[in-house]
């Protein structure tokens, strides 16, 4: 065995249990339960999967389940449904073959909020949990697991799983050990309070505590870092995301936020990387981030000084970021956590914390009920993940939406929405690039009055205004006319726009 | 003054305070915020209110706002409204009158979950709260106030008012001093773990503390406690109970809940009443409740021993029933607690107490989404309460509702809900005396079929089937013909039956 093994393998007897990805792979029975995580990009055991996709390809026939908070990657939310091998997916996703043949019903989908899975391995209420698959850094001296990049449901998974794979990857530096903040609660009647009261706090181990016979085999990897760069900032994004800040200074000034806010979430993309922005140029100091995945721009603000601490279930980095962080692992440890996905989206946590949770939405209604994974209310995008959990228990709950797509043939607020994954009892705010409407305190009429004056496009405000008197005049607390709810989106189906 | 209203106002200084309630309600100014609480039947300041409506009914013109987590009295929720006094209403209510206003437009009502009004007073959200009027038993020597039956929102109101008139009800047992337990937390980013770790835990005093200076008046009331007795147990609401303590019953038998089961919710009316009733019949021995309202059920079984602990935010007793919880307050108080709605509704605490969460609906739809406000969509009937807080944070989230109404004409289960209260990522069970459809872990199609099967009416299963089997050929993972989506309803509104 090479000496940098041996340097990622520090515990000797497991050593021994080094194989490849392929005898690996043949553990797996017909019909298992797979626990596994990490990013779409980054942080997944995919020599793992790509060694039991294999087995698919070659004509083997059996059909496993996997359950996972975090939308991985193409190998395994791609490539395992391509073969045929995927039966059950649990929690959120966001790969698009993935959606498809969920939306044939080929694939069964469970679109449960992120947190949700360790909480229900813990509970046993889904059955056990056969297998767990984790990408790590390292295995300690004392036998502990460090993850990579993402720890997601991974301490959970590797406490209750039968069974226990560990896919080292070479490429991911290992000294990242340190960044992680491993804490798992007790289950009721036994639950103590999660001990974490501020973003900077570390609670639990940098490790993962993991039974050494349950680990069946150490897999060596090589797979490149490949998380893209951030996304060029576009005119929608800076648009909403300054309405955003505009709203946090007016809060501030009227003594409803603290000098430097309160800790937020921050999103990937485009629009993530515009709120950032406009962050970065405000007055605020001494910035918290509390969120799922944090960017490269997070890492840039924590060395500018902008932003004092933040904490996540994992790193949508770059290269060149990871490496800047493994350089400064001791430096960036205090400012820099991330934390299993049921304590991150703990509702006690999300709540005790004050966090501000800002979340996109597909669309949004006029009395302000948001879908954010159903377009036309059947067909699934992507999964809630964490929004669920950061909308109910957030000191206040956002939504942003552009207020049209598709050139304008699709508006963001309509009469009623199709699916509704966030009510009405949550949704406090919504932004589009014409304006913001703080909902809060407000009647199903008065807030229908104000989000169509303040977020529709002007083309959409007069069918808004005719649909909002035509119910009005029919009564009734939050009147609709169910003939005519949907009528924007029966339109839009037969003649490609929602304009009339 | 006399001697028994000196034994009530033990803080000498604010003897000085009382003034009858005509004198009391002239505080009130056009356009004020007033925090008040209890139940419909007890524990309101009506006495208070009862002259700011004759304010009303003598020709004065003006208007307030009342906030409340609790649906209230109908000198509140009623007299006011018809007296036209009542401008906006904030949370929890359940009083015909002010639904039929609020479906009319002519009181703005906000359907905020109950535990929510402390937290929005706290941040300063929704503008101050000019006044608080509570109902008490008495001031202690150190000027505390002890409420009533109710807890409710009041501590917050207490510390947040600008001004306080306090309603010391002679007709409630002074006795009840020592029932109560009341915490405060922080507002982020100060806020501390919540303390309570079991039902029975004390973690505050038993009194509300407010500055005396704040108060304007003390009213000497002898308003009469006319709880009803517990209703009569029905057919169908004995055959729901039974299927949710079957469930119980088998999910205690697979390991996922313990011996004791976990603490539960309990609801008033014929179907909490059958449920306690089911459960005193059942093996479970040591229970425990953690609820909003407790009526009498609750202090028999903890008579019994069948219900070791209870905790909630208000009584709903009869006379006899807080007689004798009052003459045994020393006995009671280590299983009996009184806390703030939110503590008892606090995520944080129904997460980790586990809580078995068990609400009504209206109606459900296939795939799993509860209305359990509005009628039609449009005309609400209550407000939801804590239902929101307890079904998304609970350990298992269960939904009751008999599976037709209007002896036949209205199903409970319908192919898409036209209010969406409860989201398909918080329903785990839905109860009809039909059956139990255990819901979790199950894609969007499978649950259509489970409901349809177990809970749906035999009447209205080929519908139900004919609606899911078009939607499911053209395709989507929730699929749903936005068309057709609310044919039931339209049906109903046309020809006065759901049936065709």
């Amino acid at each position: 065995m090479k000496a940098s093994v041996e340097k990622r393998i520090k515990f000797a007897p497991l050593r021994e249990k080094v194989l490849s990805a392929e005898e690996a792979a043949k553990i797996v029975l017909n019909g298992m339960h797979i626990g596994t995580c990490g990013t779409p990009t980054a942080g997944c055991p995919d020599s793992f999967f790509g060694a039991l996709a294999k087995r698919g390809e070659q004509g083997e026939s059996f059909k496993v389940d996997i359950w996972s908070c975090a939308p991985l990657s193409q190998t395994i939310d791609g490539k395992l449904v391509e073969v045929g091998l995927l039966n059950r997916r649990l929690a959120h996703q966001a790969n698009p073959l993935l959606a498809k043949e969920a939306n044939k019903g080929k694939v069964h989908y469970s679109d449960m909020g992120a947190a949700w899975v360790p909480l229900e391995v813990r509970k046993g209420s889904l059955g056990k949990l056969d297998l767990a698959v984790i990408e790590a850094v390292e295995v300690t001296e004392e036998g502990h697991v460090v993850p990579t990049i993402n720890v997601g449901d991974e301490a959970t998974f590797l406490r209750y799983a039968d069974n226990v794979i560990i896919e080292i990857n070479m490429n991911m530096p290992q000294e990242l050990s340190g960044i992680h903040d491993i804490y798992i609660p007790e289950e009721p009647p036994n639950r103590k309070p999660i001990p974490l009261i501020s973003v900077s706090d570390r609670i639990g181990v940098p490790y993962i505590e993991v039974a050494p016979e349950k680990i069946k085999g150490i897999i060596i990897s090589d797979k490149e870092v490949n998380a893209p760069g951030r996304a060029p900032i576009d005119e929608m994004s800076r648009a909403i995301a300054k309405n955003v800040v505009n709203f946090f200074d007016e809060e501030e000034r009227h003594g409803r936020l603290p000098e430097n806010l309160l800790p937020f979430q921050t999103g990937l993309g485009a629009l993530g990387g515009a709120i950032l922005n406009e962050l970065d140029g405000s007055r605020f100091e001494n910035l918290e981030v509390h969120s799922a995945l944090l960017d490269d721009g997070v890492l840039d603000l924590i060395d500018s000084g902008k932003i004092k601490a933040a904490d996540g279930v994992g790193l949508f980095f770059t290269k060149d970021a990871l490496e800047k962080l493994a350089k400064n692992v001791e430096r960036y440890k205090e400012k820099l956590i991330l934390r299993p996905i049921d304590i991150v989206n703990s509702p006690e946590v999300i709540r005790r914390l004050g966090v501000i949770a800002l979340n996109t939405a597909i669309e949004v209604d006029i009395y302000g009920h948001v879908n954010s994974s159903h377009v036309g209310g059947s067909r699934i995008m992507t999964g809630v993940a964490g929004s669920i959990e950061f909308s109910r228990n957030g000191y206040l709950s956002i939504f942003m939406t552009p207020s049209v797509s598709k050139k304008g043939a699709i508006s963001a607020i309509v009469p009623m929405v199709p699916h509704v994954d966030h009510t009405e009892h949550e949704v406090n705010v919504i932004v589009t690039e014409q304006g913001l409407a703080d909902l809060r305190g407000l009647d199903p009429r008065e807030r229908a009055m104000r989000i169509i004056e303040e977020c529709a496009h002007p083309d959409y405000k007069p069918l808004l205004w005719d649909y909002f008197h035509e119910a009005e005049a029919l009564g009734g607390h939050e009147p609709h006319i169910l003939s005519k709810a949907f009528s924007f989106h029966l339109r839009l189906a037969e003649t490609e726009t929602m304009k009339t």
